[in-house]
């Protein structure tokens, strides 16, 4: 409605009114309309935004986007832009944006801020040091409560990290933090040091950002700060960056399970053969590995080629097989992920599986002997051996579904490549095994 | 290192020293210390604990320990706890705890949040309400910025949910929210009216909290008022809850997608037969699926006899067919969830993974012709048709796995049913319909 409406007051050249709409606009919302419309209009749209919402509005829209919008403007105007951005989506614009932008950017970037950015290039992908930002606010231990408050004002940093104060020695090492909070709650004579907390959870620059999420997860967290090797602070993570690492570390989880390459591109914007090149390999791997079950088979060729009827039933157990396996991997996994389940717990886990496959595989192979006397598909023993390998597969499968995420674990691999299509591939080959082997020696073949 | 200590002061009667150490303490670390321990100990250390610190680290320990705490303790030092605990976390120990505890646990709280209590035990499962803390600052619009923080500060409440304050009118209808950091940079004598951000989200008591979580990630929020039918602000709700809820939800995605029943219970404390009826409806329901497959198998009786050397590729033709369905959901389901993709993108996917299926289909029958070559496995015109028929199912597989999920959606279903186990079951008789075919035609049968 508001957008439809602000395009006519463009239209008509009302642009006053216009900028004075827009303004009121949520900075998310404008960066998704602006993703709808065509070139002209993005750039008028863009130069009314007030300087600060402009920085925030280029932070949330799509790199092509971004590209486009410096490829355009002045430098004037990237400069404006540059100078309202966090460090942290300055640097992630760096490392996106091709080299003619890049060098646009860096054109329009203070001798200071540029030595920053250099630095921060160097922290690997994915590590505290590449999350980080370092607009956060610092204190001394000597302050009183209100030197404190306006330092604060002085400092001007509007941003939501401020919400929380850091409290750093004159070698910037981290000796306490303190709410925002606090501060207006205290007593304006008070000094920082008698009201600073000082038991202070910290990460590393080159923690994995997979554990730091894990500790906002733990202590419920909104911000942490970041050291270096001298315990200095080097900048903070807020809880907003981690929401966006979790659903990451998540979608590569959902990947892995299935067997692909994991990607954090979108699927939409992301080229066939790129996709095609993610699931290629581990289909490969598994369609050999498969190759062996095929192998089995060959050597029951007589028993198969005697009792015809037995392979009929190969399709059902090798998906309930699967199936049944793929259940107690996504668990185990997901606790693992969660830190529910630790390495420790391996007994434990064999021990519930095992339980757990008993009461499964019995109801199944009731159920599936039943059905097979009923529709008349095979003799009475027959329908017992396909019952019983029925069984026999549900409880292999659960026990090594189970297991083998946690020992991929103990090896020090990534447990969410043991999910069903590699558990699949293991407990089709034990399930055509246990099912010849059985019914050679029931049926006396 | 510190928690041995402490113990050693406890066991020296050093009380006072022990207490002042577990003070410094994170209440998250002493509540997973104190899971370890045995019953005495916890009491013990649990009322050297300040006044505040105990109900933080009570809200942190698992139910289990929450109602042995309950039950030991006196009717006074409940009464400290539950002063102390935000609402909705006593709301979620009043829904967990059996009636005895209960008992004892409304016995000491006052009328006023007993009826608070009742109100919020209204709100479904699930629903914005139901999550929402009622400990925030609200600040009348006439207020001046000095005024605001006297009233913050007379109000004097410690928890993270002041960071924003929220603006009401005297029917209690939200009017705008105000950042405390922006209450700190403000002038002292300006009035609230003209710094407040007027353009609100807000959710509604009723919204599901997965739309809730959305809104968070879309706007990268700290808290979002929470407002009933006519508008009145009667909650918020923090993003610490949302991160939790985010992996709730993540975990019941991943439940569903290996087929099984959705539970939020920790796997460990699971029993066994709980874990088998969550597992045991879908597994049924695919077993007797599988059925048709072999089916299938059984209308080509003859090709199967005359040709046996056929059977020995079922298996990695199903298992490739599969796995290959299964990575195509995969994405498109998560693309769902992550409001990547969307209703309107059913052609899209859909042409998108034709291209892909192509590629893959094709490298994946190729290195399946050499192998079965070189393997010597089989004539070059079985081969052939093994190859084939690979290559249709692969494509088969990924046009189903990408269309069925936004079928789903679009007819209200939930998308991540359709994931790994159905696609490949539907997916077998596919495959091995135009295995059988193909080679019927092919080899002349």
């Amino acid at each position: 409605m508001t957008q439809e409406f602000v395009l006519g007051l463009i239209h008509q050249g009302r642009l006053a009114e216009a900028m004075n709409w827009i303004s009121q606009m949520n900075a998310v919302d404008v960066a998704h309309w602006l993703e709808g419309l065509d070139d002209n209009k993005v750039l008028v749209i863009f130069r009314l935004l007030p300087k600060d919402m402009a920085a925030e509005v280029f932070s949330y829209v799509s790199s092509e986007w971004q590209e486009f919008i410096i490829e355009s403007i002045a430098d004037r105007e990237i400069k404006n832009i540059i100078d309202e951005l966090f460090l942290d989506d300055t640097v992630d614009l760096i490392e996106e944006m091709p080299a003619n932008v890049v060098k646009k950017v860096l054109k329009n970037t203070n001798e200071e801020r540029r030595k920053l950015i250099n630095q921060f290039l160097k922290y690997p992908d994915n590590s505290a040091g590449s999350l980080m930002t370092i607009e956060f606010v610092d204190l001394k231990k000597e302050m009183r409560v209100d030197q404190a408050l306006d330092s604060i004002r002085r400092n001007g940093l509007d941003k939501e990290t401020i919400n929380i104060c850091y409290v750093i020695n004159k070698n910037r090492k981290l000796e306490g933090i303190i709410p925002i909070r606090k501060l207006i709650l205290s007593d304006p004579s008070e000094v920082i040091e008698n009201i600073m907390e000082t038991n202070i959870i910290s990460v590393h620059t080159l923690d994995d950002q997979e554990e730091v999420a894990g500790i906002f997860r733990k202590y419920d967290f909104i911000a942490i700060p970041v050291v270096d090797n001298e315990n200095r602070l080097v900048g903070i993570i807020t809880i907003d960056d981690i929401v966006d690492i979790i659903e990451q570390e998540n979608t590569e989880d959902f990947q892995k399970m299935a067997a692909m390459q994991p990607s954090d591109e979108e699927y939409l914007k992301t080229k066939a053969i790129v996709l095609a090149k993610h699931r290629v390999p581990w289909l490969l791997v598994l369609m050999i590995s498969a190759t062996f079950t095929g192998g089995i088979m060959q050597q029951f060729e007589d028993v198969l080629q005697s009792v015809v009827v037995l392979a009929y039933f190969i399709p059902m157990l090798m998906d309930t097989g699967g199936n049944a396996g793929s259940q107690s991997a996504t668990l185990i996994i997901r606790g693992l992920a969660l830190d529910e389940i630790g390495l420790n717990d391996y007994l434990k886990v064999i021990w519930k599986e095992l339980k757990v496959s008993l009461l499964v595989g019995i109801t199944l192979a009731v159920v599936n002997f039943i059905r097979i006397i009923i529709m008349k598909q095979a003799s009475i023993l027959v329908a017992a051996v396909v019952s019983v390998s029925l069984c026999t597969t549900v409880i292999l499968s659960k026990v090594i579904g189970g297991g083998l995420p946690i020992l991929a674990k103990k090896m020090g691999l990534d447990p969410a490549i043991m999910a069903g299509p590699l558990i699949t591939t293991i407990v089709d080959a034990l399930a055509l095994l246990a099912y010849f082997l059985m019914a050679t020696w029931v049926l006396g073949l």
